[in-house]
């Protein structure tokens, strides 16, 4: 039989990430330097801690942990979760999730009928808006500057579109380090916008997958720490933090914090696609943070990423042209470029390629028909130093020859 | 906010597991037996040989596991898994899932439109019905007897339906050990299934959770095994399976293995759902199957539960009225029971609960306005000996009384 004919709309429809395939179109050029990825470098996995972990959770719990667990995630890992988050939490607002992807997932599952609108940064992270496209939101852009996400711009849009009778259910932010955008929101610019979608009942799902990867400055309280230390009360905050930076991305670890009733659905949806997270590795994860592992690991994760982030903008200093611009970030694993108004990065991407380079066309991080082609995002976290120098080097000379 | 009024409309007419909160309602009740859940015995967990298999993977491949791998699942489990099988198997027809239930989502999440409909066996399995429910699947059940599916009233519905202007998708099944059924379907049965579906272009998702768990008697080829010999050019059947009750339902690892096309997408939405599976419990599955462990750990799970289902079927023997009837499986984990017509299982739960013994009511095997009442299912994998003769002694006195 033909199956393309039974699809349902939603999956014939459907987008592939084009990261990906991006990515792969790339990979069989030999000597080519990927600044494309965002995969964190092998060197910062615990290897040793963690086969160690692995080995005495299994032989010591292992008829618990080779067992059916709750749908919310690991008793023992909500724990460490809240202990290591520092402030009040109920076990009732953290649900354990299949990395962030899976919390963002069941987060707009829980929320979004077709034609819904969802609010997002522009640019932001691919990774989000092919779910939200699947889960047929509409999707709209606001733009972000030097502190995040604007928001007089946010308050335009959402009056218009209120006006409009659209429904919009929630704003997707990435706050710290932001991908790709780089940059981090301010304090200030923080507690502006808890106080407006508190008063606007506009939720918000903040996405945290750098927070906590930071290399120097001064570390900033996430919206969602800004609402329970400084808003009581108010539950319009959900915050979602991935270990796929910081501990290992194969082992598909992440959590969300929100409104209980929310967690109770998201849990309830979590039963019907995948009935728990593997029990295994979020006891691994629970005893890496008991044991007091975490917060050494983060220095030298973070130790280890400053030189690459380094080179990579004393690189940029010597070889890009004037017009070019790109972010500073004192943390995360990207920065963010824009290049003169008439370059179109997407064609310059198969140039690069040619000259064995790579990086992600700016447009692919904004929503259909609201992109901006002259813009780029590239990856330290998984080249060498030297990769870094000669890279750089290629795109600089490519970017002045246009 | 009141997150409520943002639920999406299908999150809100949600159903939560039933079973989940029949369990619950007994859990506090001491010295109750529970012949209720689906859970494997911990004695069958291979602990040992699986920690030091974490163990190995994470120290000698940690930069692979613990990094972002394939969606489509670990290239090196997909070839044990095919080498498993022992037929003639492409690796992108095998698709690597978070359980079954998360194949069956995936499955379900390709195909389905709302209003479309899903054949199931009546009773089937509860789990499988919430997830094509909350996909807003209509449900038609069709009834099974001693050797699986009905196949004259499949036909009478297919054609009955199709006549109303419905749109069938799948038919859902389970041939072997039948949860809740307990019945297998004969090998006759399974290719005029098979010739059929073919014949009507009807797609059949196979779950197979108990397959390998056969204490006795002939091994027979799944549905889909089937195909693949003796129906060259077929694509309709997809089998999905699991290791949960083989392995350590806690890795959360199983497969689906389908046709091509149906894969890619499964993949796609796996992509915006989880990314991936966990790939380090993917890569020790790996190690398991490669290093030949999975043959000798059967034997040993289908030697360590005869003597439960013996003992099971020799208490029912002794203890229950002559108007009760049950199935004598040659495997699996559950019994399937039928009371005299004027019985009604669902009361007979909370007088059983009083009498300290519990099991799951028959018509939460059933579609919403389709369920038998007079019949319910016994576990027999988590209880001792000892717990079977005694639960199966007070639920005969009981149902003696009525």
């Amino acid at each position: 039989m033909n199956y393309g004919q039974s699809f349902s709309n939603v999956t014939k429809v459907m987008k592939s990430s084009l990261i990906r395939e991006l990515v792969a179109s790339t990979k069989n050029i030999p000597g080519l330097i990927s600044f494309a990825g965002g995969f964190p470098a092998p060197a910062t996995f615990p290897k040793e801690l963690l086969a160690k972990l692995y080995q005495e959770v299994v032989s010591t719990q292992g008829s618990e942990v080779l067992q059916y667990g709750a749908s919310s995630g690991d008793s023992q890992l909500i724990k460490e979760l809240i202990k290591w988050e520092g402030f009040d939490l109920d076990p009732s607002e953290v649900l354990v999730t299949i990395g962030s992807t899976n919390a963002i997932y069941n987060y707009t599952r829980s929320l979004i009928n077709p034609g819904d609108v969802i609010l997002v940064e522009a640019p932001t992270f691919l990774g989000s808006l092919v779910v939200f496209d699947a889960l047929q939101a509409e999707i709209q852009s606001i733009p972000i500057d030097n502190d995040g996400l604007d928001l007089n711009q946010l308050e335009s849009t959402v009056k218009k579109l209120r006006a409009a009778g659209k429904n919009i259910k929630f704003l997707y932010t990435i706050p710290d380090f932001h991908n790709p955008g780089g940059v981090s929101m301010s304090l200030q610019r923080r507690r502006e916008l808890i106080a407006y979608a508190d008063r606007e009942n506009l939720a918000i799902l903040e996405d945290n997958p750098y927070g906590r990867l930071r290399f120097e400055g001064e570390h900033l309280p996430t919206l969602y720490r800004v609402m329970k230390e400084e808003f009581p009360g108010t539950n319009v905050v959900s915050e979602t933090v991935t270990f796929s930076k910081i501990l290992g991305a194969g082992m598909r670890m992440a959590f969300i914090k929100s409104d209980k009733e929310m967690i109770s659905k998201m849990e309830s949806w979590q039963q019907k696609i995948n009935v728990t997270p593997d029990c295994v590795s979020q006891r691994v994860t629970a005893r890496f943070l008991a044991e007091g592992h975490m917060e050494g690991h983060l220095k030298m994760i973070s130790a280890y990423y400053k030189p690459f982030l380094d080179q990579m903008l004393k690189s940029l200093e010597t070889h890009m042209p004037a017009e070019v611009k790109w972010t500073k970030p004192q943390g995360g694993i990207f920065l963010w470029m824009e290049l003169p108004e008439r370059m179109n990065a997407d064609e310059i991407f198969h140039q690069a390629a040619a000259k064995k380079v790579s990086f992600i066309p700016g447009s692919k991080f904004y929503p259909e028909g609201q992109e901006k082609f002259n813009t780029l995002r590239l990856n330290f976290s998984y080249s060498s130093l030297e990769q870094i120098e000669e890279g750089i080097k290629r795109l600089g000379e490519l970017l002045k020859a246009l």
